[in-house]
């Protein structure tokens, strides 16, 4: 079966970690995210609302902070501030982007970095860097365990990384060449010269650039590994909704060559959110002086 | 010229930095580091002296505080704390290694990451692999200027950094990679399959493994820049001191190849000192509410 079902792999683990909350709460601990949403935007609204179902699902307690959109930097900050110093939250969301001139930058350095489930504060970036990862972005993270979950060894594998965001690329990287994973990875983008040259390479090839169907078969290894990033809407007359959703590849030229391909939607998708889970889970063991979780 | 002078491009920066310095002080800005020496390594206390005598040399006051080697960890971190509620303190650098049981990754984290002119602190890695660094760590930071000041572009360059370790393959393949920069980066290690085919790759190549001459004549491409961060003793009964000083490059054989390269002492070497003076003064820069420096 070539298709890394993001799907099935992160149902798995909503399970397992649905095990572990029953587990803490026999034990009196409740983990709980506090979700911060600013304004009314419909994308983040969803987001934020499924974020808050699987929560429940899980038996997580999620608490909603629903702000005005003209709520002012230093109202926000103030919120996190008082987020960070209660000792029943376990992890702060705070769903991006923000409206209006408001400073996302700010915003994540205010979160407590013990309480930074989304992994974006430069601390956690920096423990990544470094090799000791606390919490690890929900993306990369649920990128590395689509490779995990689906047996594809990593160790001495060369691993091509399309797309240098902090958000993906960068800690992808960082955290596929760290001791253990020991992958070769590079790091191509915008300005790499011969590119074709580079993911033709790759043993394990990860598209995170953001543009629809940019990795054609000709680019891709025959029986690389490829785990497409991307979620891109792009305009369809022939779809009901007008646009259709596409990654970073273009799977039907890509999916005969690899021996493993994840699909869009249903792939890297819905790992972020059981990522987001995880952290949350994870921050409220270490919170209670219980050691992380470990994941297969 | 195909050699990269680390000697000469560090007493440039001295030169500039020195100027600097006089400037800052006009205006009645003192740059200040504290050095932080516990027991007695002989190779420790020569870093030390090297570095408060280029303080000296530079005009930055340099404080030094030599402890026993039978220090506690809790009064290394209470010095530590002293420094960073100390306004005239503007950088703190403690050497390593420790002697004995003292933990030096607890001794980094208790670092103000607003002194950490060392670089080292996860906030100042993390800063650093988000493309937005404030201190850059030294090794690096050195290796960042050899390249810039010798004329080699990296933009669209493929790198290829042997080494992944926290204080030079990582943060200097974060740093490369970053816009502006632009290189394509692949950072390799003791687990790479077919390491040549991938150095072969190498426009510039960074050796940061300390294995003394890895790098061989076969594994560099004709033209390609080298920078050689070893620094390795080996026995040599013909040197009076019974042993040489060699990089992790076999010099006689990749010279000829080499467009550009640096030797092995007088390259990386001379940098690291430089740009912790660079750090210092930006420090001190920084925390009077001046803009940090801007390096050509």
């Amino acid at each position: 079966m070539p298709i890394i079902s993001g799907k099935e792999i992160s149902a798995q683990i909503r399970e397992e970690l649905k095990s572990e909350v029953e587990d803490l709460k026999s034990h009196g601990i409740h983990p709980c995210l506090a979700v911060v949403l600013v304004g009314k935007d419909p994308a983040s609204e969803i987001y934020v609302r499924n974020k808050k179902r699987t929560c429940e699902k899980l038996g997580i307690r999620s608490i909603g902070y629903d702000l005005n959109e003209d709520t002012t930097q230093e109202k926000l900050e103030d919120l996190i501030q008082t987020l960070n110093r209660d000792s029943q939250v376990n992890g702060i969301l705070c769903q991006f982007p923000l409206p209006g001139d408001l400073n996302e930058e700010y915003v994540i350095l205010k979160i407590a970095p013990d309480k930074d489930v989304d992994g974006l504060h430069p601390m956690n970036a920096g423990l990544l860097a470094m090799g000791r990862p606390k919490f690890i972005s929900c993306t990369p993270f649920g990128v590395l365990q689509l490779l995990k979950r689906s047996k594809c060894d990593t160790r001495g594998k060369h691993v091509v990384v399309l797309g240098r965001s902090n958000l993906v690329g960068r800690p992808v990287s960082a955290l596929l060449s760290q001791k253990g994973l020991d992958a070769t990875v590079t790091v191509c983008h915008s300005r790499t010269q011969n590119l074709k040259e580079m993911t033709k390479q790759a043993d394990i090839l990860i598209a995170a650039i953001g543009k629809p169907e940019f990795v054609t078969g000709d680019m891709v290894k025959e029986g690389a590994v490829v785990i497409d990033v991307g979620t891109n809407r792009v305009d369809d007359a022939n779809h009901p909704k007008g646009y259709r959703l596409c990654g970073d590849v273009l799977f039907a030229e890509v999916e005969p060559k690899a021996s493993k391909i994840t699909p869009v939607p249903g792939g890297v998708g819905p790992m972020t959110i059981a990522m987001l889970m995880y952290n949350t889970v994870n921050a409220a063991r270490i919170q209670n002086g219980l050691g992380p979780l470990t994941t297969s």
